[in-house]
């Protein structure tokens, strides 16, 4: 098991850098030491992920996750995300995770751009969240000579990532459904997929309602229903009104959670 | 089998009223009785997508595969296309299967409508060629309790819609590589899937280079160098230059298929 | 003054071939010989839009307003339209007018198509409703030495486009408020900015009701509301319900039109 | 005149506060007390934006340019961004600029968030530079009876934009055709819009050049042409390729301005 810090959910782009070291060195005391903890570290500059990245390597993160810059997307060409990537990763102390997450950032890491950085060395992975499942059994089928492992970066389509091959994933979800996606790799790596399937199934509409639906303020608001400690939203990102956390909780129970 | 004539790869829109009843029934008359024979019949208007259904049945479809009207899509809401479809599937003497392909039409099929539109007795299914994975197993999930077939709009992502739940797939690439993506749902609904998944993975560049990459051009040119008639393109659909071609060819080739 | 007679207003796609040739026959009557009359006759093969062309032509109507063809945008290229269009002015008998209306067809016909295509002696304008006021005095500018009239799609930038150079406008809220429509051309003929910015200001909302607010069934019910006949829209598009009549009611009148 | 820093174009994201800060000062000392001096302050978080733009006033900006947030732009519903806009307002000692720039951001302002915020007392204006002029003109409509400026966020809309009755512009352009700019304004104020046209038609191509087609490395050249000194981009903006300065010098030269 590995934790992520940091990732969107995390509302890493809503932190102070000194507040990002802060919850990396925590959790990593927090944390056995065999336990894998990766932390984002992108930022829009090529200079500042690298120290980011440099800075989160020594507050104890094993890898980075880094997700494309996008403000100037109009020049965030392939060869310009090749290049930028790749001083990141010459310069990180530590693996490096690429990150494509285009419902935020408005990106798709071209997958061009994916299969050369794949051959870097301390390339290890992609998180990808855009939900093209075409496109991630392609980034399967073309590293499969590379040591690169392709993680599905939202619970609704892991199933379908397993399927083609992908090795895992990074869910919002597992904040709140931890063991259920657990049991859903278990099913899915003993070939089990007609149990995987009515596993996923339930999932789908829970995922929706803490990712695209709701975001962070249902993921947070869910966690508090499951008994965790979800607490409150950085502003702008404000907290559900009343009948959100009702409809939050319905798709839920109606998936037979709660 | 199945066969599906007047769908996009059919150059549909490109045909007038008499050519697609013609197209109809000489292929009913050269296929054998028990063959199922699907023809595209969706116009803008909901009275002609009726007139249109009625001349396809009686020119001998067995079903009527109806894409969305999308021109003035601004309108398009979950209401007016439920009443849409409704009226359509009232109307049809033959069953209805619905049809989104937003790369086309730019509209997806929004999933209440989908999942209202399944409870009607005429309609049996859906053609989903959107390729969000999440939204065909949840569709999949919510329409259990239906007699509703959930059809994969393309062979890029076909493993992946079986290994959610959906019951086939209507897919371009079956016009040139019809015996491996018959192989691809055998392997799938034998629960050989790592057989599958290597197929899968072979599948998903010529699949996307009859679609997107080179769109019907090439789709037809890829049935010529294999053999079969793919002919001219009706305008403004245009040929593809030489070069365009030999990329097309090494795409097959370099998966091994030419 | 000119008329125009189906275009997306005047639901062009909903309507039968034989409909839209007595609707341009049966306006030619009713018109002094004086007053154009421009009619819709784009489809989507380049073939069906030349005999449409042609029909339109012997029905009446002086120029034809050609919409580009869209279902499949991806090989639209600019070359394939040059091409289609091309061939269309060729062969029809009357002069033809690009038509390009993102909101309808998500594609925007290319700008360097529309200044190759306004070369061609018998291609005698644009209607651009995309709104991109940018590109719309581009246009003006690179087709200066050519005989080509750019015109505005719609009577929300009307004086913007007036001001960058266009020729004039073909604008569905003229259904609705035709004379204060030509006073606003008026005004800018003349210089009178001032005034004509406090016309075009109180035009914004009622046009944005009777196009992207509404749709047409809006433009028809605003018709109903001035005494003309609107009447109803065929299907899928639908009525207002009484609440967004009332809504549009109120934009007209809190502009001042009602 | 006024002098804007830390803009779109000025790399804002690219910086480091400390960067960012020394940036202000340094322009500050440069620059005349009389002249007016903005400076962008915004950040994905409401805290940081407000520390921030305290601290740009301290460091001597006159006012400050606020972009939106636009990472979870999912959540950033028209309450999310009134209620941010209205903290910063309120802490900020400085008037504060609205700032839409959806190439960006892939985020537009809402209209209604304008107008609500429009009333509030320290916040004096808009930049929007999403090029939609009948919103420009609507936006001046309804904020005519409150102090506020609207500001043309691009030379290529410039003179519609005063046309519809904008105050002024925040151009890009005017980093390497600054005096043709005020030029344009000029002949705007005082009616001249034959010639303004004129000028304006000369400025689409070389506005779009340092824009949309070749970014800040294209902006940083062109002044480089021009003889000032545009200097290098960070990564991952990279440099223009030669053949790229060619083009951009071209179009330059072919408007008549080199």
């Amino acid at each position: 098991m590995r934790l992520v810090v940091l990732g969107s959910s995390g509302e890493f782009p809503l932190l102070a850098s000194r507040e990002r070291l802060e919850l990396v060195s925590r959790v990593r005391r927090a944390l056995p030491r065999d336990r894998l903890l990766l932390a984002g570290s992108g930022c829009e500059s090529t200079r500042a992920t690298i120290e980011l990245t440099g800075s989160t390597a020594e507050a104890g993160a094993d890898a980075a996750l880094v997700v494309t810059p996008c403000y100037y997307r109009g020049a965030m060409s392939s060869a310009a995300l090749v290049q930028h990537y790749t001083e990141v990763a010459e310069a990180s102390p530590i693996p490096v995770v690429l990150y494509s997450v285009p419902a935020n950032t408005n990106l798709e890491l071209p997958l061009e751009a994916v299969l050369t950085l794949a051959q870097h060395p301390n390339i290890i992975g992609i998180k990808d969240s855009g939900g093209d499942i075409t496109r991630i059994g392609l980034i399967v089928h073309k590293t499969q000579q590379e040591d690169f492992q392709v993680l599905s970066g939202s619970a609704g389509f892991l199933l379908a990532s397993y399927a083609v091959g992908a090795s895992g994933g990074i869910c919002a979800l597992a904040n709140v459904l931890g063991a259920p996606l657990c049991q859903l790799e278990h099913l899915c790596r003993q070939g089990r997929w007609q149990e995987a399937r009515e596993l996923q199934q339930r999932l789908i509409e829970p995922n929706a309602a803490v990712t695209r639906r709701f975001g962070i303020p249902g993921l947070k608001k869910a966690m508090d229903l499951f008994g965790y400690y979800g607490g409150p939203c950085r502003a702008p990102l404000g907290p559900l009104s009343p009948a959100e956390v009702e409809e939050l909780r319905g798709i839920f129970s109606s998936n037979g959670w709660l």
